[in-house]
């Protein structure tokens, strides 16, 4: 009986051994491929060369819409189609102007500064007041009306840079820039100047959306550069007179139509079965939104290119999807998942690369615990390539819809010190992206959409 | 007794847990410290952008020296100190010409092409032949004296964009530069040209040392960007008429008087035990140096100020060692070695940082079985800052000759991706270094030199 159970363990020992050894060497040709005759980074010149700029509304992203799926089709994909939405148009208008006015050390001194998306514009005359300085809402609600009524609020805030997870330095600031107009409107204000979400010290500004809340007053505000942020901070101790003008001239439109861009492999076995990989395809304006989205954007597209060039024919179907309007709306995001529920599709996971196109650290699962328990029981089979970091939570915004259809959502975790330099700034251009990390990162997520294709999830 | 045999393992593991939850707080201080009160970056700022390239023998390099020693005075190190050394003195001259001549389909067509480091020059009149390609030394033996003969070799090998660690593809390409010159000259080419050392395709050509043989002719030799090395390839086939025409102006001038730049924390406890902690001060001379190695340089000067800003005053002697001339001649890292035996001095570790200024993913360790197990059993101290990479086997250039006083070695790793990008490069400069991967590549440092201090090793 002894011998008996020991033989059976040997045996399963053995078929696992086996079995885990035929996914490395699949996953290490995936890496091959995409280190060797990976087309990510060329799809990504294109996408922010040729193409460029592409915030919801533009000829820009629909230029992006039919790039993308020109190169699906190109690519032979089994299906390539378009899901209409309508986005929120949203256009900056003419340069912003930002000054710091009156102040007794410097007189008049330009700033950097950048409207914020979805933010109304002050018009040509501009917006001048005294500012009042606050870290947070509980500053702002302590001084109240009296204090903020017709002035600019200045929301000072850093991003704590001690948090080695970047992003949760950015979840620790942003509700200044999402949230700090309507509250400060709240109180009277009749402008906001928000410092950028940046890791770092310098004289780009950072736009991002705003959120105006219901019966509230609609006021302009901007985003100003860290490294202006601090000279305002400074100017104003011990200077009552000092005041700040600002001159923006952006404004939104009425919805415009658009798409989400989905390509799919069709799958072999169990075609009803729909493993999605995506990114977003619009952009905010500033800039070429080459980490932010084009990286995942074009990674997605990798995945089945890669898969189509080693001639692996997936059991489930695989789609990429470009979901458009992330950054100010959320449009896309949430017309998917309404088609998927209902067109009653059955998706088994959805991952999403929104990141930046740093290189790979790990994914982030957000499902049951059995699937949690299975993605992180993959790790080993990564550390060869430097991908440790396989975790409980993540997902991403486009996906997160899917979630109250009981998907698992799975979140694609690069590196990210560097990323809080690039976005939404003028300067997330292809530049910034080296072609390794681009494709490492590729390789990462085909080889996790492999897996969940060949073992489920 | 098996109660108290509990008792004790029960003890046992509290004292464990208390030891590494207070080497837990000290290393959350260290990055705290290193990523919001840090000084690498500047430092980085002053070594690039004021003092500049420094190659060995220039003026540049005396005032990379004369720097060091200021700021280590200035951040009030116990102990400031120059160690003489006799360094090469190279210099490249007038700018490089590189030329495809006499191509069937291009005519005379430009490519860019910098001299090997230590190479002799072609003079004003150039050195013009017809090209051999080969690959490797294999292949040149095969072709002998009768094809090379007259001729100018081409080494064309890449490296291999497979391997994930970029220095592995390093080692697999870069004897063609360090011997490709004495080689293909023992069967009387004329001239060498060799593929840059890239894991990119760009028009950048990367330098770096050769080394002559002796009794053989020194031929001159460049480099070529990777994307002229393909072009030259291409044209090549079925082309036995095209030729390559290049001008160098290097020379290799008498040696010079220079410096390691030495400064220490003196031990509280075990002053005579010696912790050194270093970076290579010379650059090649086409940019500043940032990431080679300027970035080793300032993270070990942080490693010290770090630990006077927290007010930690080590059991052993800390030193941080600027090495000369690490890139032409290792003559400092030699030095230096010699010096410690000299003095009867005890080095209980040796770490260096010359692999650029990226994210930290660990530390290799070239030491006993028993040195190299209590380092790789800090690990888990280190996963929280996604630093997972503890292993056997690595150290440094110039901390390699302290091997031979059973000094044992720890090589710092940051990720590899970007590194083969700029390296050797005219863009290696200030602007290619991120302000966070460089400090938490310091404060990573510094936490190991921490638990040495505290612990041994």
């Amino acid at each position: 009986m002894m011998k008996k159970l020991f033989t059976l363990i040997f045996l399963g020992m053995s078929a696992f051994s086996f079995a885990q050894s035929a996914d490395e060497v699949m996953i290490r040709k995936i890496f091959d491929e995409a280190l060797e005759k990976g087309h990510s980074y060329e799809m990504l010149r294109q996408l922010t060369k040729d193409v460029g700029a592409r915030l919801s509304g533009s000829p820009g992203a629909a230029a992006a819409v039919e790039w993308s799926r020109q190169k699906m089709i190109e690519y032979g994909f089994d299906r390539v189609f378009l899901q209409e939405v309508m986005v929120p148009h949203w256009v900056r208008g003419k340069k912003e102007i930002g000054r710091i006015v009156n102040s007794r050390k410097l007189g008049s001194q330009d700033v950097n500064v950048v409207a914020l998306g979805n933010s109304v514009g002050t018009g040509p005359r501009g917006t001048v007041a005294k500012v009042v300085k606050v870290n947070d809402f509980q500053e702002l609600a302590a001084l109240g009306k009296e204090k903020i009524q017709g002035n600019i609020v200045f929301f000072n805030r850093p991003m704590d840079p001690k948090l080695t997870d970047t992003f949760r330095a950015y979840s620790g600031a942003s509700n200044q820039r999402g949230n700090g107009p309507t509250e400060a409107a709240k109180y009277g204000a009749i402008g906001v100047v928000v410092r950028s979400l940046s890791s770092f010290k310098d004289d780009v500004p950072h736009t991002g959306s705003t959120r105006y809340g219901l019966n509230v007053p609609k006021i302009p505000a901007v985003a100003i550069s860290t490294n202006d942020a601090d000279l305002l901070s400074g100017l104003m101790e011990d200077d009552d007179e000092l005041e700040f003008y600002f001159e923006t001239h952006s404004q939104m439109l009425p919805d415009v139509l658009s798409h989400n861009v989905v390509g799919e492999i069709k799958g072999s076995e169990y075609p009803d079965e729909i493993i999605v990989v995506g990114g977003h395809l619009d952009s905010w304006d500033l800039a070429e939104g080459a980490h932010d989205d084009g990286a995942g954007c074009v990674q997605s597209i990798e995945v089945l290119r890669i898969m189509k060039a080693m001639g692996y024919k997936p059991k489930r179907t695989i789609r990429a999807v470009m979901f458009m309007n992330e950054e100010n709306g959320l449009r896309g995001g949430t017309k998917y998942a309404e088609l998927a529920e209902q067109n009653a599709e059955k998706h088994i996971a959805a991952m999403e690369s929104d990141r930046g196109g740093f290189l790979p650290v790990g994914f982030g699962i957000s499902g049951t615990e059995a699937q949690q328990n299975k993605l992180i029981a993959w790790k080993s089979l990564f550390e060869a390539y430097g991908i440790y970091q396989f975790k409980v939570g993540g997902g991403g915004a486009d996906i997160s819809p899917l979630r109250t259809q009981d998907v698992p959502l799975i979140g694609y975790i690069p590196d990210s010190q560097r990323y809080f330099k690039y976005h939404h700034t003028g300067i997330d251009n292809f530049e910034a992206v080296n072609q390794r990390e681009l494709e490492m990162g590729a390789a990462a997520m085909a080889a996790v959409i492999f897996l969940i294709d060949k073992y489920g999830l």
